[in-house]
């Protein structure tokens, strides 16, 4: 056995998705990837801001020293005291730089979380459609995936997060904007959710924590706001990422934040940090922690991704697509006229369009495109999805 | 229970070490930073070399698009090109891109390396002393730390290892230069050691891999060269990073590069760069692979390290310490006068010299001083460094 058992397992049942992936790039050779319109990744096609690259200038050129020695395992005191700056711009209970980690993206942040609160076996609510890399994130620290519907139009349905919750339930986590929906969770989900999980804490005599994932909070449509958890429930984490607003996924910086008024919160904090340096990352990337700490105020321009999205879903309704409009994020998550997702999605291959089949996120019977590409990539793959969708209504 | 219990006990575990580090922060406040001489920690003095700052600066300018997106989990090609193209200037294997992953550190890479080969509960040999921070690192993905001693002279002892295999044992994980120690194994080590694994690999029917972690590969001193584990055993990772050899322990940037003969390549590699994306790193900053790209044949002047070590151990042999001179690293592991290491490490605190005892290395009777500081700092600390032993010298 070379590689683990679970790992060799994981790579098989990988293989399918790289089937389709392998099947993209195929194409790219065989048609020139100008001809491909490829839907299939959350890789944001807009560039950083412009101040992003003024900062970087102003970085490179300090003189002062050790601006790439370590720092503490949280991160840069001043970049945590922004960030916790930032977040008190707005009406949520009030942050300091210790109640900040600073992380190598959403996913790492994600996993200092877990590996701080979940002990080997225990539980973890998750609503689907969801980006099932969450499987491997729980699988790292041993917990377990307990995943929900949501109601028709993607919103929570606490009815049946709170059926899915046993002795063994550590945290819900829930990722809001969606991927892969769009769909943001109003104040009044969170509070019914809020009072479930307290309810049950009680019960259990100890915390239910509650997690929010929010790499596109800033990526929302129509002046929308996304409601914070931080006020709807005290026992709770948001980790987020400058990957998708400032268009730095490479980069991998994000931060983990921790409600302040937590139970516990010193040790909470201490086991966050302690988790930040024995998973591997020590630190957030220096480099890129001092230069966040500039831009918190900063973002893409948001309507950009909004016309995007509204030509998408114009088009795709007019062809008689089922959708539910997204909110936020930069994904669509159509209905499939045929139900197995996959096979509608390898005939939308044969158009040169690459998407992902819901069943990848929990949610078959879909598929997801992610539309933060250019919009001639959008326009030249509007009849392939006309003449797909046609092929099926006749039937 | 709040964090996990794991976490609350690994957070209670750590609190003589915090308190030390408290003690030191107190003297600091109290007399003045100026005042002592923090040997505690290995974040590199030496600032970067000039060539980085240039190449960063370069790095900015450039107008390509994209610089900051997502890339193949396993880094850029063209990073992971000029790494392999680099190790071919070697007497090694022939290394291709594909053999090479970058990873965020060194410690990304080594927990990359270790949940692509680790079932729960088998077993890593590793030689003491050594970086405790290995058994977090093994605890994170179900791995069994078995340690073993070395000789006198810190060198392998092959007999110790050969002893500790059990038919759970999975690796031998070393450390060459070493911390604490600054040994660095030779090649008839390597040699006496891959006999050992090949016999035993035999008798298990599957290999018994070699990890070895390298850091501090360019730190070496008196014309001394590190021999590589790919020679002498092809079942073989190595992991490293440019944290020391740039001074650039903040930013995260290292690599894991996987032996091209080792069996079942292929699925070795995937398995890597699989889990370098499930770990939650995703993968290496991106700005920084593209800036280690031009500095592989960099490093600051290690001739500044060697005479920071000629300074201390000649003056600390001068006063009675008893000292295997390091051959590379930064790290200087003297005997204690008193058997516990913890009292000696406190009483040197008296004179506000910041130090670790040995036993936070699986090394009792021993302290490690990290002199990565300035020439200032050690000739402040000689005197406190002499009247210490000389208190312990009377008795």
């Amino acid at each position: 056995m070379p590689a683990s058992k679970k790992i060799q397992t994981s790579i098989e049942k990988s293989s399918w998705i790289r089937k389709m992936f392998e099947e993209g790039a195929k194409r790219k050779a065989e048609f020139g990837a100008e001809n491909v319109s490829d839907f299939s990744l959350g890789n944001p096609n807009l560039e950083p801001p412009t101040r992003f690259k003024q900062i970087l200038g102003d970085l490179v050129g300090d003189p002062a020293p050790g601006r790439h020695s370590y720092m503490p395992n949280a991160g840069f005191v001043e970049t945590r005291k922004a960030v916790a700056d930032y977040l008190n711009t707005f009406n949520l209970p009030k942050f300091t730089s210790d109640e900040i980690v600073m992380t190598v993206g959403a996913g790492g942040a994600l996993n200092v979380v877990l590996k701080t609160i979940l002990n080997p076996g225990e539980e973890v609510i998750i609503p689907k459609p969801y980006f099932v890399e969450y499987n491997f994130y729980l699988d790292n620290h041993q917990g377990i995936p307990k995943i929900v519907p949501t109601k028709k139009d993607f919103s929570l349905d606490c009815d049946a997060i709170e059926d899915a919750i046993t002795e063994k339930t550590r945290a819900v986590l829930i990722n809001s904007p969606n991927n892969p929906t769009g769909k943001v969770y109003k104040e009044n989900e969170l509070i019914e959710l809020a009072e479930v999980l307290s309810r049950h804490s009680n019960k259990h005599g100890q915390p239910i924590f509650l997690i929010s994932d929010e790499p596109y909070r800033k990526i929302v449509y129509d002046g929308i706001v996304v409601p914070s958890i931080f006020n709807a429930y005290k026992e709770s984490f948001v980790v987020t990422s400058f990957s998708k607003d400032l268009s730095l996924p490479g980069e991998r910086i994000g931060y983990a934040a921790v409600n302040p008024d937590i139970s516990d919160k010193n040790m909470i904090y201490e086991g966050m940090v302690l988790c930040n340096r024995i998973l591997g990352f020590v630190n957030a990337p220096a480099f890129m922690q001092r230069a966040v700490a500039h831009l918190l105020e900063e973002s893409v321009d948001i309507s950009i991704y909004q016309k995007k999205r509204d030509m998408l879903c114009d088009a795709l309704v007019s062809f008689g697509y089922d959708l539910v409009k997204p909110e936020g994020a930069f994904y669509l998550f159509p209905g499939t006229p045929v139900e197995d997702d996959v096979t509608f999605v390898t005939a939308l291959q044969e158009k040169n369009i690459l998407t992902v089949p819901g069943s990848g996120f929990g949610g078959p019977g879909h598929f997801r495109i992610s539309y933060c590409v250019t919009d001639e990539v959008i326009e030249r793959a509007l009849p392939g999805f006309e003449s797909i969708m046609k092929r099926y209504q006749k039937r």
